[in-house]
């Protein structure tokens, strides 16, 4: 009796969401939701884990491709009683079996384990306590656990004030679903066959039904719409910023942090206000995040300050590095130490050696660049032609002056030093200086131009 | 008895504001609080609308500019009901009149229907019950409608324990209004005729007023600093939030968006944290906007992404385009289907065509962008000779060069190429290399600088 | 018994705020919670202010450097009451003292004056009442004053009941401490002598305890996580936008700006959403501050926008400027009047003159200049020859072209114009026109570039 399996019902459309994209796939912390009820589901170590999918099927399987999931269409929307149904052929007969929803994403682990625990080899419902259950099914508890769920409609006075609601996720034994699904009818205004009947049928069949209390209620929230959405996102993103504060991140502000995916971290981090994390961010011990970045899939070392409106995708930044303001890394920069990127300069797809300085409106795309040097303002890599891509090499403590541009494939040698306002195309020698450079001449008869017009 | 004439009373100095700025036309969502309550008034089909207008009465006339108002000059600011009484002479004799207030700008068009509606041929107060009414005057209902109104310093214990109050919007017999407000008196402490006291009269003349009780509490609320501004600011932005989110509009968070003027959207639109929408601004089917964006007047069609830190203003944004991060569309940039704006790029007054490419470090003013065409990194546009500004027209399918200078007046032909760091003056012809550029150059003997001093 | 001496305990380590920072040096609102209650202490005219530290003294010693502070070390964390006792040899034998601890931040001076004078020459305690009291001391109020504290544990029904809480702030006659503190014991779980026990003791001796009640719990809330400091950090935001409201500054968002430091202001100023201030940053009548913008140390004169996205730091800048968006000043920036500042600009250690005019994607640093000038887009002042800094000298009128190299050390004189894409070392006389660049010509038989492998 303790196999465990997970049926997790993502089959509805969400009308309301106003969305092509199917409800079960909208993202919250830069997941989907679904994924989120599977990794949850998985913690539990169930022997499987099967997904009703319906609306916009294909869209789903495709976007979640794990290859521990089983699938079963549920090609009708005949309620949740009939989508657990279609997960039966899937389940094995022993056991017992939880029931998840793909719209209802921030459940904890444990809160699921202490539904399972409770269930034993009898039945288990999860309920809530809300100031305001108008609306919802009520939790009638007798001596045995729960002996009634009473819909809103059909509560007598007593039963209308009991504050206690079902959240539809519980735990039945595989063994009597065939059963209790096969009795299930569809005779009400929806014309759908509702999974919470079979409530019912396990106390006539005198399978005790415990009930386990929810600790917050966004724990069994649903999303119906953008507005759901959204509040569960803020709920979420409040939780990390708790566990970040918690494990010694200072923050800003904890309402003004956004992490949808992994922020890992040393001690002394700082992050102030406003920053997006996206992807896997690690940030190494003593690193400060300034005001509005945005980090995506970045790892970064030991003393490194990132100054505000920085923009970091998919690189790799060492020590003692300073960055920013307003400064974009983007795929495949991969910084040494000590590295200087100041503002509005593009580093793209370049290794930047240790201690080396780009500092100003630069753009280096394509190039590798040795230690010690220093690129001027607005140095331009060149590195395309067209249609293709080409590489720009500078060595150890070269001097870029300020305004070169760098016409692809060409090298800098160590040492070189490149006169402001050059256009390099072939190699510049090392420890010397290159330039290419027209002369500078003083028209003496020149007018100014005069208001036209 | 159907004719509706509405009173907006907007003569106040608001002396807490600490301003130079008439109180009625300080900004709540992008709007002068009185435009607001004029766009209200207008929604309820009144026969005249009269704005009794005082401190700062210039700059207000030279504001709201609308055709339709009246106004009424209140020179002295001796009270509300004086206030209303110099509107008199504009309003016709028959009907009822509405009073608004030009500081209480989040009144719905609803609540005030429904009002009217409820005065009928009599008189209706609007009125909000709160948790704490200390400082209000309490609404004393009898048999018919409201019997009195009492203020808090003359409040019986009785009264004192009343939480429904006083809002001061009203409406009333047009005919009575000579009458009553001829009654009033000014014996009290400020020396003002208030308005409120009207309501005893109408009780007295056996003119029953009806109590309308407001649905929120901020439908009603004034400003009279910039604290209640504020927070009237935020009520308007979490309501605007709601309906975006109601409608199928994915926000990051609904705390952090500010939408100063109108957001229309297609459906899945996605707007990330901290974005600022002002004036008109139109998202089509897919568009997604990232975090820190600040857009005013801009229509973007399906499909195009804004990437973080960009700035658009009073642009034009075809299908399916990349723009940004750190792009600065200017008033005039107007882009065809697929172009790419990228980082540190500023486009003013400029076409540019289908699937053209500006990605980095670039001024492109003035200028026409054929399609196909691929702007280098550092490529200016040197429109301005310090007096006039002139063109640079670029065909399709031209690759400029990074680094180069267009002197407009200037023409680059289709298919034309530019070697980088060039200076470009005259036309470039279509299909062939052009370049300014000076040779490079190795100076063998050069000695490093060494540091002074 | 006037003369009040002030003890502030800052000895503890703040284990669970994970860091290498002593606790008391975490900074709320820009500065070390400890210079905070610091400034707080000294505002109540203290003869003397002794602060106990322990943990990471040499690092707090080192930050706080007040020469008006005595320092007492505790080197063994032995609890509050032996914290205190390191202190005494500093207090003098009259008067009064009051304690404060260095993680506790935020109470007001009106609220240490109430203490102070509770106390008479007596003793006094500051208490909370909260919502939920598990876990502190219960205030146990009789005829004269405070008659007990009554920790949790040791509570009776009754007394558990009580919502008055022991905040530890109190004031004690000077006299009586070495004897009362010489009488506490260890004896507890932890092995702490706690000051709380000397409430028993003056109780014991007739000397009664005056409880005065906090207005704020945050008043009394001290700092042992970074959620706790986060918490604090918010409601000092928070406290700090209502009085800038209150003043008449408008703020997009008061749960959207960070003032760490100083901010003063004129009359009309606004400040749009997550603007971050820090140090001292002033700004005059009329100025308004664009969405996301990061200022430190900043004078701004009357009638100057900034435009969003911009960061300005250690610099100076004149009435009705125009700067932004993306403009970053940097330390020793100093703008005269009517200056323009644009997009993807820098200037560092400059003055720019009346009405000049930098509106592209340039760099300007160690420069000078003058009023009525033009600097044009992509220019750059080559300011380091990659050891030394050079300046850059330019006068009134003139007119830089695009992309221009200024060569440090350079003049550009009065009037003197450069043509676009020039690279300039020497001096360009005044009112002439001097370029340097290459001629332009047209390669005929060249071919594109073809697409590779």
């Amino acid at each position: 009796m303790d196999q465990l399996s997970i049926v997790i019902l993502a089959a509805g459309k969400g009308k309301r969401m106003y969305s092509s994209l199917p409800k079960v796939l909208h993202p919250i912390g830069g997941e989907p939701m679904l994924a989120r009820v599977i990794h949850t589901a998985r913690a539990l170590n169930p022997a499987r884990i099967v997904v009703v999918y319906g609306h916009g099927g294909e869209q789903v399987r495709a976007t979640i491709t794990d290859p521990d999931i089983e699938w079963a269409e549920q090609a009708e929307q005949l309620g949740t009683g009939h989508a657990l149904k279609m997960a039966l052929p899937l389940l094995p007969q022993a056991g017992k079996t939880l029931v998840l929803y793909g719209d209802v994403p921030l459940t904890r682990v444990e809160t699921l384990t202490d539904l399972v625990a409770a269930a034993g080899s009898e039945s288990s419902l999860l309920t809530d306590v809300v100031a305001n259950p108008a609306g919802y099914g009520r939790i009638v508890r007798g001596a045995h656990g729960i002996e009634a769920i009473v819909e809103d409609k059909d509560c007598n006075p007593e039963q209308r004030a009991i504050t206690e609601i079902n959240t539809g996720m519980l735990v039945l034994p595989t063994a009597r679903l065939a059963g209790w699904l096969g009795e299930l009818n569809n005779g009400n205004a929806q014309g759908e066959y509702y999974l919470t009947d079979v409530i019912a049928l396990s106390v006539r069949d005198g399978i005790t039904v415990h009930g386990v209390r929810v600790a917050d209620s966004w724990q069994a929230a649903g999303v119906n719409n953008k507005l759901q959405l959204a509040e569960l996102e803020r709920v979420l993103q409040q939780n990390q910023a708790r566990e970040l504060l918690l494990a010694g991140v200072t923050l800003a502000d904890p309402a003004r942090i956004d992490v949808r995916g992994t922020l890992s971290h040393g001690q002394d981090v700082t992050i102030d206000v406003n920053c997006v994390f996206e992807g896997t961010v690690e940030l190494g011990d003593g690193v400060s995040i300034g005001a509005h970045c945005v980090l995506k899939n970045v790892r970064i070392a030991a003393g490194t300050k990132i100054a505000p409106f920085s923009h970091l995708e998919d690189a790799v930044v060492g020590a003692d590095c300073r960055i920013g303001p307003y400064a974009r890394l983007r795929p495949g920069a991969t910084l040494a130490e000590k590295v200087h990127i100041g503002n509005f300069v593009e580093v793209k797809k370049s290794e930047i050696g240790v201690g080396s300085k780009v500092n100003h409106l630069t753009y280096i795309g394509d190039a590798a660049i040795g230690s010690g040097s220093n690129i001027g303002a607005g140095t331009i890599t060149c590195n395309y032609d067209g249609v293709n891509k080409f590489k720009t090499v500078i060595g150890d403590n070269a001097f870029i002056g300020s305004g070169t541009m760098l016409v692809a494939p060409v090298t800098v040698e160590n040492g070189a030093t490149i006169g402001a306002g050059s256009v390099i195309s072939k190699t510049a020698p090392a420890e010397t200086l290159t330039v290419a450079r027209a002369r500078q001449v003083t028209l003496t008869g020149w007018q100014r131009p005069q208001k036209k017009g």
